[in-house]
């Protein structure tokens, strides 16, 4: 089971509570659908933001890169960095102005970044960071060269200090405005997957196989 | 006609050159399909990511949210921050673990955040913000109060040091990777908006208006 991850003032969701939620039941299932992380970190003082692929392994966040990417020898020197996923779900349209919202989930990992730099744990991660992409696909691809694995990066960073906030639900207007004309609800948004388009090169004999055709993310129930 | 901006040593995309771009006519319709930025700031010395909604207004960024949070108080109190808009377009399946990728595209801006203080500028950049998410439904909802504009900060960033970044087109395999036996290609992915779920508590004789019955987010040719 993987362990609760304790709010810490840095992750404690001040301004509404009621939407936050600090256990892994909560924090792991986003982290598991998503499949972009914005990766914030500090650099001469200044805040970047950079959209990364990403997987989560147990209790750990994967990044990987070009190790001749200059960012990604930052964050495997060792930083302290924040990865936020956010999963769109739909737009909440009340009558007022004011209280028009998005639906969506999403969960924020503050911690330290570090270098994978066992072989063994590196290619263990980077199986990870494919079958995350696409269940089963990493033993159906070849696999890493020792060039390859040179020239990438890869970096973990804890689950500890974690937060998950979302919002679900209709719009929730004011009982004085319940009357005005104006249409309100939910338009929910969802993300479709196919159909698949092979590589040009690719040989007329190669079918696309079931966990390509067949491709959904783990998602919520429903 | 929208400003270039050109590369700074911050914002150039020092990696693939190939795939980064400064000029507006690449940014500005990334951030106009967008709904979440993930905004970053420094807090204490360390990194913070936040999923925010967003406008693109001209040549700024503006961002909104309650006068109680910690967050908003701080972005109002004019810091560096980074802006990051990113759509997912597509996964990339390469005959190698090592190319596969994601098709995507996104921007980046950095700069500083600015309270809009002056209530017109403040009223008109939340219509903005509201026409942002759903053309149209700024003249069709009812307009903040006094309290509500109290309770409401709006903050702007400039476009000014901005870029994007993208990938498109099939997996691009090593020569000695294309007689394997592996299927290579693309799994599109797309968002499909509705169908709406009007409010529980909305009368029955109010329909759901052309502008969500065929919501379309503003998005590329085809």
């Amino acid at each position: 089971m993987p362990q609760a991850a304790p709010p810490t003032p840095r992750t404690r969701v001040r301004r509404l509570p009621a939407r936050g939620a600090y256990d892994r039941s909560a924090i792991d299932p986003i982290l598991d659908e998503g499949l972009v992380a914005h990766v914030g970190f500090v650099h001469d003082g200044a805040p970047f933001v950079i959209p990364m692929g990403y997987a989560r392994d147990g209790d750990r966040i994967l990044l990987h890169g070009s190790s001749a990417s200059r960012l990604m020898r930052l964050l495997a020197s060792g930083v302290e960095a924040a990865v936020a996923v956010t999963l769109l779900d739909g737009l909440v349209l009340a009558r007022s102005a004011f209280h028009h919202s998005m639906n969506y989930r999403s969960v924020v990992v503050l911690g330290r970044t570090s270098e994978v730099r066992d072989e063994e744990a590196k290619r263990r991660a980077l199986d990870r960071l494919v079958d995350r992409l696409v269940p089963g696909r990493a033993a159906d691809s070849r696999p890493a060269s020792e060039i390859e694995l040179r020239a990438t990066l890869v970096v973990e960073m804890p689950i500890h200090e974690a937060s998950a906030k979302a919002r679900s639900g209709p719009p929730v207007d004011d009982d004085e405005d319940l009357e005005l004309p104006h249409w309100a609800g939910l338009l929910p948004a969802r993300t479709v997957w196919g159909p698949p388009a092979a590589a040009p090169d690719l040989p007329a004999d190669i079918e696309a196989p079931p966990y390509v055709t067949g491709y959904e993310r783990p998602g919520r129930a429903g």
